[in-house]
């Protein structure tokens, strides 16, 4: 008895230390935590990206987007305008977890009703880890509208990073269609299915190039400076922390700087034990850090190319100019650009991926094992002759009512209330057939996690309806990092596979690809109160259906702000 | 005093009598009318309406879209589901004034809150009078998009029109671009200024054809069935009731029947005293009723054709086929498609608008004086370098909260509280000069009549910002049908004009031309509770600012419904 109560006090001091130290490190963080405001316009303005005319989604006139810049900790308020002009918009952000904040994710449908046009809607969320994000709208297919930007988290003062740099610069790649969001989003809802087709250009920090040679130089005019390449200035020996992102609606892309090595140091904000590559493969959603040394013979400039990955290109590689200071931006290097990898080298892609490791010194240990396992199989399917994407044989579409209200405010009847599937049919499925997978259904169904608990996801590509095809999906999970715990190529073996699963320095990220009749292993904690989508981010195929929901404590959930109603069962009568 | 008491006595007699005859009335109708139920889904299509393939916004799959058949004092439900992926929408119904349901008059920002995606929005509302009338979308410039067709109010059973014909039959005109209303809208509100130019194409009944010679046949394509001309098959002797509407973005237009004369005989669903034409003048937003004798040699077919007047046409005349029913309706007439008038003609427009009277027997007669005289002046302006038109300097925008509820829930922090001015500076204003007005305003300040006063409005034309340049503007008055005192061209006489008005047979209307440098003098009774737009039909210039709002007795106005909240202002928190 003694030793127990001498236990027990031991115990509460320890509990008092701890106590205090958290007391310390918020007081810390609130002495040195800022407010950043941004005030956000969001139109509709023409815009030649790659030359072409077309209208394009502006942030305060640009796209991409201001650039939000902030220091770990720090509160993040974004008062967004929507002058759109019969349009709603919503704004993600991208690897934010939106802790204590689930009503801001942005996500129109799951976490907020959308904002009207004339309306403004307040943002607020505090950026908790050091890196690079992102943000975007997250409304139907708008993104690729060109409503998205980049999120630059420092790490807090006194804190130095596990690497050395003189320089910080980013840039997002993405790829461009002429077709606006509605004319693609129309096609992909008819029959026949019209699919838009591979982009018309890649862009590299919004610059792009079309070949306008048949066409009016009112609509395409090559010579516009505004197409002109992106231009990246260095100086002879200094270092740069380069931020990579991916944008694109459709394409996976591989990045290379022609003759210099870029060293991954960086993913999704989380840091890498470091690797150098010549070229980087990077999916929608994904963010990069590299370091790359401007070592090169500094008497003239050289190319940086972003091209097309793991499906057929039909779009020219999009080219910027590393340009040493001493020569001309726009004197175009002397050689011929590189294209980098075969586009359907699966194996130097999957290498990449199993190469991300954490770093080591930060790494985030993953609990040992899982409280439910779930295994995603993802497949194309008809519904009543209409084209879609599945998950487990269930279609996924939006509900009118967003699952944050519904499910805080007990309004069940807003969304079907069954669980989908944890599993396919594991045993009999042949990932390799063609199959038409006629019995599939949709529905806004969503998984509905124990708190805290540790789940398992197991994502299961497959071939698509059509023969010898098997796309690449890069994943994205809101509200929460999962580690990766492994790749592969085939059916995922549920009694060997685990056993390989690395549990000692996996990576923690947000998005994640999954490869060509290949699997994904990710580990997460559901420990994030809140309602959180986890999709393909290619745009087109989340339309398609092709994305689940995930509840977790909702009842932890604070109460919900009023800004985030006025749709569905939560348009409420005015009473005044 | 006996005399005095028996006067009194007579004429509650009088009183009682009219009662009954009211009750009575009242009775047979209720025991008549019908409630006639429509369920829309509204979404976006690909169509080839002129041959060139483009997002067309469409009811039911169609545009136009379903003709709404009615009898006079009918009840129309039309449930609305909009389908649109990002965009809200509203429809209006053209010509139906709304007595007692000003909520339903459909257009967002001033009397309801636009439809969400994936929202149903029920509209229902009473067709007091037989004629012929017109639905389309109204909301930002979402009607040139295609969300439009026809409604046929009928006489009631036992009462017959003043005119015979064997068949009822009906077109609606209209002009067609090939892009889309945000890229048009994005130009307007550019700097510089970008205007789409012409239309592409004239459509008859949602048909027209465009010259695909140098297009890709799967974006233009000459020979696709579905913009085959629209065919009108008729019978050797019949007379053939044809009601004309028109729904063009822009365009005012010319319309005729080779070798087939036309007697008018409705205007904007009240009867015209008939007369014959060869070609009907039309203007956006207006309905006519022309009868038509198939009486020509039935041995070939005819052709209709539909063409720009009033500006210099740039743009294609549409065909349709006049169809003998022994004819093959494909077969095309022997002729060369005749053109109509010159397209500057004004006089001769201007006398088929003076030749429009009421009916002989069915004349209303307006009030030989009026409470309040308004002029309001039509100009082009700029405001901080962006294009606008305007309205006694004043260029009209819409708020967030819609007034309707604004001003039945005293929000009037939600619109600017002052009037805008009832009339120009007319004594030094020179309507034929190049003027920039660039002391003109923005603003959503509204009119407010008092209930039941008569008003008179006398619009003036002038000058726009080009040289030697006046256009036609057709003004719609939502919620009222208005006498047409006059027309005339120059500058209105506010002292001797005003005796030549029609107070005898003037036609009762709610869309009115006003002619290039022209003035038109119209009265109407305010006299329906609610909250009513009056502005240019053309499309983009009511966008543009080309608009006022009148209000008229809103205490009077019944409870709101709610379905047209949650906008701006009533966008109320959810309370459970």
């Amino acid at each position: 008895m003694v030793e127990l109560s001498q236990c027990k006090s031991r115990r509460v001091l320890l509990k008092f230390l701890a106590l205090c130290f958290l007391v310390c490190l918020v007081n810390v963080q609130v002495a040195k935590a800022k407010i950043r405001k941004h005030k956000w316009e969001v139109k509709y303005e023409y815009k030649s990206h790659d030359c072409y005319q077309k209208l394009a989604m502006t942030v305060n006139g640009k796209t991409p987007g201001p650039t939000i810049l902030a220091q770990q900790g720090d509160t993040i308020i974004v008062k967004v305008k929507n002058s759109l002009l019969l349009e709603n918009t919503a704004i993600h952000w991208h690897g934010i977890p939106q802790i204590g904040t689930p009503w801001f994710d942005g996500i129109a449908g799951v976490t907020q009703c959308p904002i009207l046009p004339g309306d403004t809607f307040t943002y607020r969320f505090v950026v908790n880890r050091p890196g690079t994000y992102l943000y975007h709208a997250h409304y139907g297919m708008q993104r690729e509208s060109g409503l998205y930007g980049s999120i630059h988290v420092s790490v807090p003062d006194g804190i130095s990073e596990p690497f050395a740099y003189d320089y910080d610069r980013s840039i997002i790649l993405n790829d461009w269609y002429h077709k606006s969001t509605y004319e693609q989003a129309t096609g992909l809802s008819s029959i026949p299915f019209q699919w838009v087709g591979e982009p018309q250009s890649l862009l590299i920090q919004g610059r792009g190039k079309f070949d306008c040679s048949s066409m009016d130089a009112g609509v395409c005019n090559a010579s516009n400076q505004k197409c002109s390449p992106f231009v990246m200035t260095v100086v002879p020996g200094k270092t740069y922390r380069l931020r990579i992102s991916s944008m694109t609606a459709l394409s996976a892309l591989s990045f290379q700087i022609e003759s210099h090595k870029m060293t991954i140091v960086e993913a999704d904000g989380h840091y890498v034990e470091p690797f150098v590559v010549q070229n980087l493969f990077i999916y929608s959603g994904e963010t990069y850090s590299v370091l790359v040394k401007a070592d090169q013979d500094p008497s003239r400039n050289y190319w940086a190319v972003s091209s097309v990955v793991s499906r057929l290109p039909n779009t020219t590689s999009a080219l910027a100019i590393f340009n040493y200071n001493s020569i001309h931006p726009e004197k175009k290097p002397p050689t011929t650009p590189h294209n980098g990898p075969q586009w359907n080298d699966v194996a130097l892609r999957l290498a990449q991926s199993h190469a991300i490791k954490a770093r080591h010194g930060y790494i985030y240990q993953p609990p040992k094992t899982s409280d439910r396992v779930m295994v995603l199989l993802n497949t194309q399917n008809t519904i009543d002759n209409y084209l879609h994407w599945s998950v487990n044989n269930v279609s996924y579409n939006l509900p009118r009512t967003p699952y944050l209200i519904a499910l805080k405010e007990n309004l069940s009847h807003t969304f079907h209330q069954s669980s989908p599937p944890d599993k396919y049919d594991i045993a009999n499925y042949d990932i390799y057939a063609v199959r038409n997978n006629t019995n599939a259904t949709s529905s806004d169904s969503i998984y509905r996690l124990e708190y805290n608990s540790i789940v398992d996801v197991i994502l299961q590509n497959a071939n698509t309806m059509n023969p010898n095809n098997s796309e690449t999906h890069p994943w994205h999970l809101h509200g929460h990092d999962f580690w990766v715990l492994g790749y592969g190529i085939g059916k995922f073996d549920m009694n060997n596979d685990p056993k390989k699963y690395n549990l000692v320095n996996p990576i923690m990220k947000n998005t994640v690809p999954l490869h060509p009749y290949g699997w994904t292993a990710l580990r997460f904690k559901a420990d994030n109160p809140g309602v959180w989508a986890f999709h393909c981010h290619i745009e087109s195929h989340f339309y398609m259906g092709m994305g689940v929901v995930f509840e977790e404590g909702i009842d932890k959930v604070g109460k919900l702000p009023s800004s985030i109603m006025g749709c569905g069962e939560t348009k409420a009568t005015y009473s005044p």
